[in-house]
């Protein structure tokens, strides 16, 4: 992937509209820590929603070299300050939490983000809670998707510097891999392709398909996989619904 | 994917197999880092060669939680040491070097990591350099795969907890997918294939899914289209046939 860099003219527009938001960070180190590992995977825009003891000397200097990042950060008094403009808004949570919120795991979200941003053109911003507890309920609340990152199930504790490297690494290679997908816009985006996978898993619920030996989360994946890999034109996927739609017509 | 991690039970057998060698590292608080890093990503086994300032409580401070990783740390004196027992010993480089080694981006090198550990029951290294300058090209002699972290190709100072911590949840993202990718990733053959269309047919047949909008002889060469695309493997073919076989049983 490294050699794809160099011959690859990167539009920087997708890197620059994503934004990262770190909500009432503590430790200032954390903030130079996160603006570094932005810069590493071209990510520009960070804000702040009040920081404590910022700016900071000890910013500055787990930044870097990402000093740039840091000095255009902007710092606001509040969430809804820091997601003004932004179409999409997705939090980041150590833990699921009840069904409330849409939950994808980071590869997930990341062509989540990839469709609004390339295809329409809009700005998402993956907001990041406080170290101890992170993103309170009411942030959640503004948030319309919650992204976890998969780990040990027993100690999930990622820095948020960190977690913020992992979403950015993950951005980084998600963007890379979706510009040599191009293959016209003919392909479907992802409600579609969410759409299809919800149906087909009902459908397969109403075959009574799955049982100890097919575990749904398994075989679902596993078919999510098979057909991603096919990257579904949509009128694919038209033809996929109306088979479904034999078997069991779809209840969203 | 956190859904999946509380439904499978891990070998950790894959994870224990996987060390992660930290060469003369000056901060201590990028060791606590790296154990904290590595802990949330079901790695365990840190060995650290010549470490300045270690034992130390900013380690200690910055493993958070994780400090069971760092208190079974090995400490050697030479790389050598921290090698020994070790099949595969790859070295992370934040750039690509001359053409002496094999390159390998952090996916492709997970992917390898993957088929030693795995296939062959055998034990591998991940080496990281010292702060500043990474590792030496003496240091280099004793790895067989490089490996770059792929990013900003105008800046890439990638802090090696944070390299750490990119590479664990790649490694982790692999070592899942490849779980689930049980087959050896052996492709389905020509007859596999065409019998698994046949039945596709015979099943789209058998719910009356063809009519004069939906000409059998199109929308089975559509279809052909699709899942060829994919390349499906020979447990993904089973996958289909086995959601075949409970709408029609085959007739051959």
């Amino acid at each position: 992937m490294s050699q794809i860099n160099k011959e690859t003219n990167y539009t920087l527009t997708s890197f620059n509209k994503v934004r990262i938001v770190m909500v009432n960070t503590t430790e200032p180190g954390n903030i130079g820590a996160a603006a570094r590992a932005m810069k590493n995977m071209l990510l520009t825009e960070l804000y702040l929603v009040s920081p404590s003891n910022y700016p900071s000397a000890v910013a500055t200097a787990r930044a870097s070299g990402a000093d740039d990042v840091l000095s255009s950060a902007k710092v606001c008094n509040t969430l809804e300050e820091a997601l003004l403009g932004v179409h999409l808004v997705i939090g980041a949570s150590a833990r699921q939490r009840n069904i409330k919120w849409r939950q994808l795991d980071v590869i997930e979200t990341c062509g989540e983000i990839q469709s609004t941003v390339s295809s329409k053109g809009q700005v998402v911003a993956v907001v990041f809670g406080t170290e101890n507890s992170g993103l309170t309920n009411e942030e959640l609340d503004l948030c319309s998707i919650l992204m976890t990152i998969p780990g040990n199930p027993e100690y999930f504790s990622l820095n948020v510097a960190s977690a913020i490297q992992v979403f950015a690494y993950q951005n980084f290679v998600s963007t890379v891999e979706s510009k040599f997908d191009n293959s016209g816009g003919e392909t479907a985006n992802f409600e579609e392709l969410n759409s299809f996978y919800n149906h087909l898993e009902q459908s397969l619920e109403h075959i009574n398909y799955f049982d100890s030996k097919k575990p749904k989360s398994l075989l679902m994946r596993r078919l999510r996989r098979l057909f991603g890999r096919s990257n579904p034109e949509k009128e694919e996927v038209a033809i996929l619904r109306g088979i479904l739609n034999k078997i069991n017509p779809y209840k969203p």
